[in-house]
């Protein structure tokens, strides 16, 4: 893994960027170290017109890494972050936030569609997880044998389970604001395949999506153990008890 | 509060019987006290065919007084418990297990008349929970203003709802296997009148509630906190994990 940046973002929290190559692209990523040798690591997804700095990520990646020795990483998915220009960022920005809020004039993709495009976005994404991945783990940032976890939610979940599906070294995942679309087989099949301890967070005001089809996905996991939580609100609405929450579920899962 | 029996029951913990007199009739409660006066107080309602002792509940509120320094409280519901002959409880809970494996020949009632006899069991139980809750906080087991929360699942919910709707010194509640019939217009209007926040559990593969009924109790729910927590198996399977998250959950909103 080739560092291009250090920096110093609190408490012997160590914020470094990288960039790996998969097939023939460079990949940005970033990884956040605690002081002395990371105990346990999460991969942590963003989400649509996110980038893997996004506060939400950064501030609980500086707070695991200060406060039990974690290790987080993330990288940018295809179309995102530092893989597109600052301008395109924007636009892209604007069209989500526009989908959050149903304006009318929103871009809308037919179900065929979308499920043709995360199956696209999945083919690409998951082979960079997975190189992210072993590039960190022959770092010397973590113990050996150190348990690993993923969290993603909305786009970190359409990623995400396919990710799951095809990687045996994840030991527990928070998923959430995703959904199983009818006849989205592929991503059915890879939910099926993931059998991990899993948290699956929904919010039950969802401006773009539909309970229905965030109940299939819980539904189709194949783990045993499997948890929904529902709060109210929107897409953007989780309320900050359930983040915290998720710290909990790392500490009983990530041993 | 009339105390009939005291009993250490591990770590400076007490278990202590006592009994009020609600509409001319006797009703038994026990009340679990820490070593010194309590900080907060539970009000522990159990579930059907099962008594105010039961290990669920006797468990958690040893665990909470030791820990914690809360002080619980339970009472015996309408039919249940002490109020009943040790012949008709055996005969109630063989009738409720053999309903919860779903045996046909299990006598089921129909919506309207098991709406009915919610109501009347409400009616009854509500006034005893609120005497038992004066009784409490008339004792010199609390300290003042001790925050109160409320714990019943199932038929702890039945009785629950109406409960924290009609009285205004409860603070938070956890329910759960609970659900909201169609047409159940007292039940439903109860819901919308609880406004603490509010911690639901439901099981996914209910023997004899329906998923709908269940989430329809969550929407009804007035509060503006509320979270349903959904997790895989059966009516009694609820998983360890949530229960412990629920001390978590008073932690935070018995304050």
């Amino acid at each position: 893994v080739r560092i291009t940046k250090t920096r110093r973002v609190g408490d012997g929290v160590l914020q470094r960027d990288f960039e790996i190559e998969v097939a023939g692209e460079a990949v940005p990523g970033v990884i956040w170290t605690p002081d002395g040798t990371g105990s346990a690591c999460l991969a942590m997804g963003h989400g649509g017109s996110q980038h893997k700095k996004t506060a939400d990520i950064r501030i609980r990646a500086v707070r695991y890494a200060s406060r039990f020795g974690w290790v987080s990483f993330a990288i940018d998915a295809p179309g995102h972050g530092n893989r597109i220009s600052a301008e395109e960022a924007a636009v892209e920005q604007r069209r989500t936030l526009a989908r959050l809020r149903g304006d009318a004039d929103a871009v809308s993709l037919t179900s065929a569609a979308k499920n043709s495009y995360l199956n696209d976005l999945a083919a690409q994404a998951v082979p960079e997880w997975r190189a992210a991945l072993d590039a960190v783990l022959e770092s010397d940032l973590l113990v050996e044998a150190a348990p690993i976890g993923y969290w993603g939610v909305s786009m970190g979940t359409s990623i995400g389970v396919p990710l799951l599906a095809s990687e045996a070294r994840f030991q527990c995942a928070v998923l959430g604001l995703g959904q199983l679309h009818p006849d989205h087989v592929e991503f059915e099949a890879a939910a099926q395949r993931v059998t991990v301890p899993l948290r699956f967070a929904l919010q039950w005001d969802y401006e773009i999506r539909t309970r229905e089809y965030g109940i299939a996905l819980f539904e189709a996991f194949g783990a045993a153990e499997k948890s929904l939580h529902i709060n109210p609100g929107g897409h953007l609405g989780i309320p900050p008890a359930e983040a915290e929450s998720w710290e909990l579920f790392y500490q009983r899962y990530l041993v």
